[in-house]
């Protein structure tokens, strides 16, 4: 018998040899029926592998991110076999799952792939999954793996840089791999595929290679599942936040100026300006100070807090100065200075915390491949604050940072969220400064939050920095796609690089805890997000402007401005269309620039005083006749629906 | 005869010899006695220089710049003479006048000055001025200058650098000095001297030459002129925006961040954020669109806009990225970044103009000798706007800009200004941009916008840029010095450089013309200015805390809280004091800090729902006890005399 410990903790016994889907039969036979692929003490493994010692195993489903992984590996398997009976002498290179789906590298030789070929490739890999072929590993001697290869000179290479004894092989109908394992366990359950592309790519990403074809495809264990899938990529095409920031004059970017940089448009920079003041109001409330530092500082500055030995060889090089040999950085985060700003005078234990906010704008290198919209930049504006407190002020005010943190997703649409918590790694503990006692006070401070905000957490250990214990915000958005957003950290470090202190009750100095936190993480990255999560259809509050003012020809220009007029007094932001243009016209775009309400006015209009109200989107609908202030009721009970007072 | 030309452009004939007293009796009796300096045909003369030619004559008095500087460069002979009187085998130098007063670098060699010695050396100095000795200058032969300044190795080398036939001296009393000319007639009109202080210095400034020390003097025609500006030394000292940003709490610097970097504490930069809201709000009313650029751009950007090839040499030098081989700069000025905003889109002329506005922060080097406070700084955020128009706008938009500057120095308590026209030199039109067509418009706009705003003008010929005239603003602060503030630029070059253009009705492309402008200036100097001229006591509308509430004991917290929470309904920021301390401390710990009103909250208070209120600076008066609602009235008021609504 051998014992197998299952992830809850509990230990059963099993006959020598048995396998995963034994084991998931010993549960329920629901479970055996979906488990897909398996972990034996942290290595994948077939659900066919016998076991054979004691040990650890996890059993995964579809569900499971290792069980989309077996899925699709396991499906490129399956596509492999189909391209090389479809394509004479191609040479198969490597084939791995990604994080959706999973692709093939293949040196088509003289042969041609073409969209017009994918419909027969994804029947024929689907007539094949239909046959329900068994995926098995065999190991192969490296002579007989070499002899197999033989004038495929990619896999060759692969074989030849594995030790004999080590390579294996997985077959499934008349087809084999050099494979190391982790397949569902048999071509049946994949009941849809598609390949979505083809692209160039080199063998082993080295330019100097040749270059093969990559093709990229993805399965699903339901055909609903691929429509649904296909659905959302359309749909997240058409709330990519590159293509509606160009189409709501939000940003753009120059490439004189350079790339990852971008520039704000009116309306992007009034949106910017209106998140900033709404996190200001809060912020206010609940006693933080706002600074203002610069964008560099001396070199000095950052081997004081350690950014310059961590990062300074990849980072945006020193600036210098031409005569005095000094060096600058741009800063690449906003702590130090707020670490010397604390240190421009003393502090007593009764003027603590100290919580200094900055929107800082912060510079750091990205390699230009890596940079995308406005979610991967190389300068953006931390909506930073660095709490300076006591360690036994440390857990409320966690706890207010929190509350900080839900006020602001609340208010912003975001309701579907986990919170991770960070902390050491139980194992190895030396990597990380501090002592033990701080280290527990704040680990504490965290759970303890968290719990008593009644948050939906994960614990992560050995994910904590080396600092300090942290909170990070899992947003879900409306495609269902995962982000991170706010993040809330603790750290006993940069105290103690940069000698701060305070007067204790004691008289005597000590070190204050730190506590960095960014609700938002950054404006470009949370606008970017916040557009992908509302099409662009932001929260009402937010709209750089919530009512156009359409008239119906330009004899109505003198009443529009009334309008206009009155609801700024209502503080409601407008304008007005009043261009020689059709209403029709005057209409489509304000849908395209998603005004909230279109106002019309006309000789009606003009002559009772009222304005003939359009809410976005609501095409077919007539049109509703009201007062300003009727229409200022409207906006200001749209808007108590999402923001709310911060109340501390 | 000969013909002297007067600076009203009026010739006259005089008699061969004539000397510029004898002018100026010729025109009054008065000019005669108050002329105590004069230039001929651009050369400084003396009062009784005697006119052999024809050419144009410039009479000097005190109330003159060049009048001053021959005031105080006699005084300085005649502080040499006193010198030498007194200490024995001292060696003269050299000694010019400067801004305020003059100096004189002496070799005292064995001899010491000390501030005991000042009385006696001001009294004698005074003694000898009544004696009315004549100034009077002769020229030397080489060989007899040697001679007579034989054993004084500093006026040797001043005299073996000049040509024979080009040496004077000057006489009065008995003292002679090596000297170029420039004098008052003579020395009875100086009635009051004071030695302001001794410093080192190397002879001709090189630290590798011998330690000469620099008495520094001053005198005056009238001894009231020396108190008034002894008291002026000492208010300024008082107002210094250094001494007055650390005791109110506003900025501080850090070696560690970098000098001339300032750091805005949370006092400074609410006030800071305080003015830029006051800005934005008229210029929104103005129909500028606020935008946000990076800090950083490629030298590209600066090599099209002809920054980096006019000033690349002498700024914070290139940032380099690590693997990629671009070049970054830190941004001096925000226009390059602009003029990429304008052609993110293409325009029509329906569309201008359009006004882009930023608070952006930009760097330029400064050598580390030459930063002082806020006032000279290695970074700074201006509060710039681009405007960008059709020719035919240009007339319009630069009287809407001067209106907007008057709103922002009226709102600030700027009422003494003077506007700098600076225009092309009229001789040399070749050193500027652009055609003669577009100058003119230019020029003449600038010329009617301030005739037709009624502005004290002067008009600078020489002194536009080389891409276009412009208009500063000369405003004289409260202590009666004079600063540049606001400017208003107009730009035809680098419309050209990026290559900017709109659609005319005509349908064909045409150039915009720019506006560059920035009322404030920079933040930094404009807060350091507005320091020095209020003292710190700014505008109620300004002030970060407009009332302090001060309880009487710990006692009347909650009534305190009560109060405060009133203001902030009536939109008054306040803060409370309610340490445990005495009423008389918290009240002067107010007035330093600036507080505009003091509420004191008791007993007497909380039962009768009212406030005890003390205004700023009202010792031995008592305190008015008011309501909430009537406070906020007051304050509303006081607000209203200088904050007035941004009219269009």
């Amino acid at each position: 018998m051998i014992k197998i410990t299952l992830p809850d903790g509990s230990v059963r016994e099993f006959v020598h040899g048995s396998t995963p889907i034994d084991v998931a039969k010993s549960i329920s036979e629901g479970l055996a029926r979906n488990v897909i692929s398996a972990a034996f003490n942290g290595a994948t493994i077939e659900t066919s592998t016998e076991l054979t010692t004691d040990g650890s195993l996890i059993l995964y489903t579809w569900n499971d991110k290792e069980g989309k992984k077996a899925f699709w590996h396991s499906t490129s398997h399956v596509m492999a076999q189909v391209l090389e009976e479809k394509y004479h002498g191609i040479k198969l290179t490597l084939g791995p799952a990604i994080d959706n789906g999973f692709y093939y590298d293949v040196d088509f030789g003289d042969n041609k792939i073409n969209d017009a070929d994918f419909k027969a490739i994804e029947d024929r890999v689907l007539e094949i999954s239909r046959e329900k072929h068994e995926f098995k590993m065999r190991a192969v001697s490296k002579a007989e793996a070499l002899e197999l290869y033989k004038g495929n000179e990619y896999k060759t290479e692969l074989i030849s840089n594995l030790e004999d004894g080590t390579i294996t092989f997985c077959d499934h109908a008349n087809f084999f791999d050099l494979c190391r394992g982790g397949h569902i366990p048999n071509t049946g359950i994949i009941k849809a595929m598609k390949i979505m592309s083809v692209a160039g790519a080199y063998w082993r990403g080295d330019e100097k290679n040749k270059q093969l074809t990559r093709v990229y495809g993805i399965s699903f264990p339901k055909l609903k599942d691929l429509t649904d899938y296909l659905e959302l990529l359309e749909e997240a095409k058409r709330r990519d936040h590159r293509k509606l920031g160009k189409e709501l004059d939000l940003f753009a970017f120059s490439q004189k100026v350079g790339q990852g940089l971008p520039l704000w448009l009116p309306k992007g920079a009034a949106l910017r300006d209106r998140l900033e003041q709404f996190l200001k109001k809060a912020q206010k409330k609940a006693g933080y100070e706002q600074v203002v530092t610069p964008h560099i500082g001396q070199k000095e500055l950052y081997v004081t807090s350690g950014h310059y030995a961590k990062y300074g060889a990849d980072s945006f090089q020193p600036i210098t100065t031409p005569a005095e040999g000094e060096e600058f950085l741009l800063k690449p985060m906003n702590c130090p200075h707020h670490c010397e700003i604390y240190n421009t005078k003393p502090w007593s234990y009764k003027d603590l915390p100290k919580r200094y906010a900055e929107f800082g704008t912060v510079y750091r290198y990205e390699q230009s491949g890596e940079l995308h919209g406005l979610t991967r930049v190389r300068g953006f504006t931390q909506d930073d604050a660095h709490i300076f407190c006591t360690p036994d002020q440390l857990d409320n005010e966690f706890k207010k940072v929190i509350d900080l943190v839900l006020y602001v997703f609340g208010s912003l649409g975001f309701e579907n969220f986990t919170a991770q918590i960070s902390l050491r790694d139980k194992e190895n503990r030396d990597k990380y400064i501090g002592s033990d006692e701080n280290w527990e006070k704040a680990e504490n401070a965290i759970i303890n939050a968290a719990a008593d905000k009644g948050l939906n957490t994960v614990i992560e250990y050995g994910e904590a920095a080396f600092y300090g214990p942290k909170l990070d915000f899992m947003v879900k958005d409306a495609l269902g796609r995962s982000w991170q957003l706010g993040t809330i950290q603790v750290d006993y470090n940069l105290p103690e690089r940069f000698e701060l202190t305070y007067k204790g009750a004691d008289d005597k100095l000590h070190r204050p805890v730190m506590i960095h936190r960014a609700p938002f993480g950054s404006m470009e990255r949370f606008i970017a997000i916040l557009l992908e999560h509302t099409a662009g259809n932001f929260p009402l509050w937010l709209m750089p402007e919530q009512a156009i003012i359409l008239s119906l020809s330009e004899k109505y220009e003198n009443y529009a401005k009334k309008v206009l007029e009155l609801l700024e007094n209502h503080e409601i932001r407008a304008l007005i269309d009043n261009r020689n243009e059709t209403i029709g016209k005057k209409i489509r775009e304000a849908e395209i620039q998603k005004m909230p309400y279109m106002l019309i006015v006309g000789e009606e209009e003009e002559k009772n005083g009222t304005i003939s109200v359009r809410s976005r989107g609501q095409e077919g609908k007539g049109n509703v006749t009201v007062t300003i202030e009727e229409f200022a009721k409207i906006v200001n009970e749209e808007i108590a629906k999402t923001l709310k007072t911060f109340e501390v």
